[in-house]
């Protein structure tokens, strides 16, 4: 705990708003909202918490993810209590990895500082759900973007996971610096996989900019994802089974 | 969408109550939970749902899931209102693929029922919050039980995800069938990691009974889990960070 220089404590919440709709945000992370003096995140992150006096809003543009963070935790040391809002939940592909490396290259006095990651509903279990139950079975789950990681690595990992025959949960699989990466992604999983597992596109879930496709990984072009899409790969057990009120995508819960 | 025979329209919602603390269930599921005619689930999962009127509460056995599954679907198909509830999140090794399993099993009448999954936050975010940050970059998510798969293939998973570095999320990491399999997986990932990774294990997280313990994976047992622990092994880039207000486990969101 750290006093702040009017002697209250600060504390620092990381958080996760789901994937849009406000149904999905768990009530320990609308407490946590209730009670912050200061909210800090992305600017369309900060933009889903509502205005009240007595918040201040701290939005900032993309890729600056140490620098909000090291703001978060000073504003926490000087007794502010601090909200730091993700999309999905917090700790996939999202701030408080961020904070913790701000955190542990900080200052000696940031070390007691209260800090919480309250979890949130991730994009890929939103998506799963709006599909039937892709990830039903074991599953990797990978970050596409190259900008923290080399390409070689993304690679060797697609790989491994389908010699091993896992679903896989995508996140980030179109950027502006790679707009070709998605497309190499499936042309590996092509070569690896050698069969026809079904991919699920997932755009913008439980938004009004809902939309899902399912496609055999035979016909899975880069260009199907856009930056809000969750793109899911089945195992070779998945089944998609048409007729019903829609499509539904699901992996069996047993393998031989 | 299907009428009952008094003519009303049943539906099916499968819904994860999360870890345990009522404050992380989201507030989508509490309105199908206050919506619905019968809730349907493995017993300590119905036992968390509150009783009242009009609320019919169908509590079964642990390994009846198809059975169960049927029986929530022929309710549904009936014109009730029926909410099957999980532990956690229900598309991730919980009922929602043993729902589309019996579903795609039966009848032709239940192909147009109205079928929805419910995301919850599942245990292996509930552990990772508490912990810090483990699964913050590229993880895996491996079921240890083999009930439903052969042995073999969790060897086999084990090992491609050590060579893939990533982090790893098991659940059900002990049964009373194989009480030995998760020394097993220790011994394992020792002779394929080759390093120290961090192993947590997160016994009941959120409830009164949560426990926390952090050893390096040279020092893990089977003995430290039981059938409420969630375990994560780091990633070879996994830091833990003593000294502070309690350890921190996380994983950086970069990769050389």
């Amino acid at each position: 705990m750290s006093g702040g220089a009017n002697g209250s404590l600060g504390w620092l919440a990381v958080v996760g708003l789901g994937p849009g709709d406000a149904a999905l945000i768990t009530p320990e992370v609308s407490r946590a909202l209730a009670e912050a003096s200061d909210v800090v995140g992305y600017f369309p992150y900060v933009a889903r918490v509502p205005e009240r006096p007595g918040l201040n809003r701290h939005a900032s543009d993309n890729r600056v993810e140490l620098e909000r963070a090291a703001q978060a935790l000073e504003m926490a040391a000087e007794g502010r209590r601090v909200v730091v809002v993700s999309s999905g939940d917090p700790g996939v592909f999202a701030m408080a990895s961020a904070v913790f490396e701000a955190w542990e290259a900080g200052p000696p006095s940031w070390r007691a500082l209260d800090i919480r990651v309250l979890p949130g509903i991730t994009a890929m279990l939103a998506a799963a759900a709006r599909a039937g139950a892709p990830l039903g079975h074991d599953f990797c789950t990978i970050n596409l973007s190259d900008n923290l990681k080399p390409w070689a690595l993304i690679e060797k990992r697609l790989r491994l996971a389908a010699e091993g025959d896992f679903a896989m949960a995508f996140y980030n699989p179109r950027s502006k610096s790679r707009p070709d990466a998605l497309g190499q992604v499936f042309d590996i999983l092509r070569e690896s996989c050698g069969d026809a597992r079904p991919v699920l596109f997932a755009r913008a879930v439980s938004t009004a900019d809902e939309a899902l496709r399912i496609v055999p990984l035979t016909e899975a072009r880069g260009e199907m994802a856009d930056m809000r899409t969750m793109v899911i790969v089945g195992s070779s057990r998945s089944r998609l089974i048409e007729g019903g009120a829609r499509p539904v995508l699901y992996t069996p819960r047993w393998a031989p």
